[in-house]
């Protein structure tokens, strides 16, 4: 008689996201005048830039063609696009990785999500709180996480590390020691940065105890302070400790293209294991490559115009965090965030909850947020904007928040 | 200290397809003038047809526009695809499949990979033997296969079912009852196809003893002959007890592009657990939805162009595989499929070896083929060849073989 993933029945409720999108459809159904300004999800909405469209328009017209038809993609991805980021991404930065240390994929959410299968089940994971889902979710589906309490909203095998208005929305070193810790800076969702010493600090905790950062930077491209650093191997010794996630979702407005990378450096083994090894092995057995336009795509946003277009609408939606930041702080509320990502961490006014909060936006504003406590406890009294939005409805949401 | 999956540890060699890719690709730099003909991998050769090429073209157009911008896709597919696909592959063949229960994602591949996942990893699997290596190795990473013994190339837990030329190459009911089938008719490798009232004995086995089938279907298009059912949902009952995995890469050439579909009835429960909840809350979790523009290519498979010129194409491969059966038959090689599906499963000649038989073919005819031994113990006197080549070559390849 079959059995299910046992593990899969332990998970509360549903994934974050669909939830809200479900909420949002009904209250749409419900008040179909209502015109909603969705600064929920974290998703763009800038159309892909010339430079991209021309390279699709390209690739597609040699998908045509007997010449120059392409069937399978290497597992691992084309090598002009992994040399193209070797040298952009990382060698420009100082960062000495190879295209051969490079793993592209359909995308950062995939890489997060299949990453920890390399890994035993009987490793112990430390995620900050709050969290983007799917660290956590993942693990918990393979059995890696304990048991589940409703009341406290956490796993009895998980490591929180808080990241509170005490602690500046960063995490401190946790005294019980992980195996595998997903650190992601900037930060989704409190948008908070992690200066360079901060996370030397952590490569040099996860070399002394044996341990592995699984380091996502999808949002590194919104950094805009010095001393942030853009990837984990800008610190001394990640190499040896950290796989690296990157995206192209927002940093060239790739969410309905899909297109990522992982980086797994020769120099990290566990337990004499090369990673990047393990890594190939399920990218050969479970995938099958990024489509080919797509990683043409990928490879345009790197070219000169790519980059200036690019840059641009990265400033543009920076501008919308500004207005979201300035105008609800002026309008008397706690914002946290948006300097160096597009996401602002805003607290419900009067100790109000962030779910209660969410509600009253979507109620009264017809602005949709995201609730913090679906990124964890510590986020029970936060709500998270993002600033994707077109410039004209994020100007309009402030002005309802204010105006409530 | 952190710990490695030890289920990989225990993987024998690498994945298939790379570890003669990799032969090949010695070969060719030790010969540099050898001109080789790749009948090896199931990779596709013509390009894309026109309609796809044309709705690609107009989606990347959308995707360059604010107004018709696409971000995030649905997590299960965009319902224009999911309509087409329940309409067109499944109510017009008089299986009620609903869009509901229909999962787009970027290939069979993947799928045929993760949908293990949701089961148990106490669930005993059943496979043919030989069988394409994504079911046995996906399962042999979550730990669900025992112990591999490299004397037999057989798992301690896996109920392996004979595919021989006594069978016909279909599978037998297995007496020891598995949790798990996995059946993939019309066959990789070895070509053979299963009559509906076969294929009828194994959903009421299924029914019968609390079983799950993982049907793959990725080669339903090549299938010629009447009373060889294209789904399983053909058979009586199959919405209780089966799963069905389609791919768009052999149908219409998207190797390259991505795409492909997963059918989890409703009416499929699991310890009273709808799997179409398991399967969506994995999508939900791990998976970010294929590219818009890819779907609206697959979408455009199912157009009136599109399908005629797709059907051209795998009449086009048809004839190759024709004309490698009667080429090779004439030469007096035993050949097997090739009727209902574009794999040959060719007997290797004197009572020899298929790897050793794989070496002479590459080295003295610089034809590549698969060593049927890759697929499972029962392969071991075989070598897969494919349709999937231009026909030129498919012809000077049979010349070369017939030749030696």
């Amino acid at each position: 008689m079959v059995k299910v993933n046992e593990h899969y029945l332990e998970l509360p409720g549903n994934y974050l996201f669909s939830v809200v999108a479900d909420r949002v459809r009904t209250f749409q159904e419900e008040h179909p005048e209502a015109k909603i300004i969705r600064l929920g999800i974290g998703d763009v909405t800038l159309p892909l830039v010339p430079a991209v469209i021309e390279a699709l328009h390209q690739a597609v017209s040699e998908m045509g063609n007997e010449e120059t038809f392409r069937g399978y993609a290497p597992d691992r991805g084309y090598a002009f696009l992994r040399e193209t980021i070797a040298e952009c991404d990382y060698r420009r930065r100082g960062c000495s990785i190879s295209p051969e240390e490079i793993f592209i994929s359909d995308g950062a959410k995939c890489d997060c999500g299949n990453i920890q299968e390399i890994f035993s089940i009987r490793n112990r994971i430390a995620v900050c709180d709050p969290v983007y889902p799917v660290y956590v979710d993942s693990n918990a589906m393979a059995g890696r996480t304990g048991q589940y309490d409703p009341e406290t909203g956490k796993w009895s095998d998980v490591i929180y590390m808080p990241c509170t208005e005490g602690t500046g929305f960063l995490p401190e070193l946790p005294g019980k020691i992980p195996d595998l810790i997903y650190l992601c800076f900037p930060n989704n969702p409190t948008g908070a940065a992690m200066p360079k010493e901060r996370l030397q600090e952590w490569v040099d905790y996860a070399i002394q105890n044996g341990s592995v950062i699984l380091f996502d930077a999808a949002y590194e491209a919104y950094i805009r302070e010095e001393g942030i650093p853009h990837s984990i191997y800008e610190c001394r010794g990640a190499k040896t400790c950290a796989i690296e996630m990157r995206s192209f979702s927002k940093t060239a407005g790739f969410t309905g293209l899909r297109l990522g990378y992982t980086v797994v450096p020769e120099e990290l083994k566990i337990q004499g294991v090369k990673a990047a090894d393990l890594w190939a092995r399920r990218h050969g057995t479970k995938y099958n490559g990024a489509p080919y336009i797509v990683q043409r795509a990928g490879e345009a946003v790197y070219s000169s115009p790519g980059r200036e277009q690019v840059k641009k609408q990265i400033r543009y939606y920076m501008d919308n965090a500004s207005l979201i930041r300035q105008g609800l702080s002026e309008a008397g509320y706690e914002v946290f965030g948006g300097v160096n990502a597009p996401y602002i961490w805003l607290k419900a006014p009067r100790g109000m909850n962030g779910t209660a909060f969410f509600e009253q936006l979507l109620q009264e504003a017809h602005v949709v947020g995201t609730p913090g406590s679906g990124f964890g406890p510590s986020g029970e009294l936060f709500l998270r904007l993002t600033a994707f939005g077109n410039r004209e409805k994020t100007r309009e949401a402030v002005e309802r928040i204010r105006n409530l």
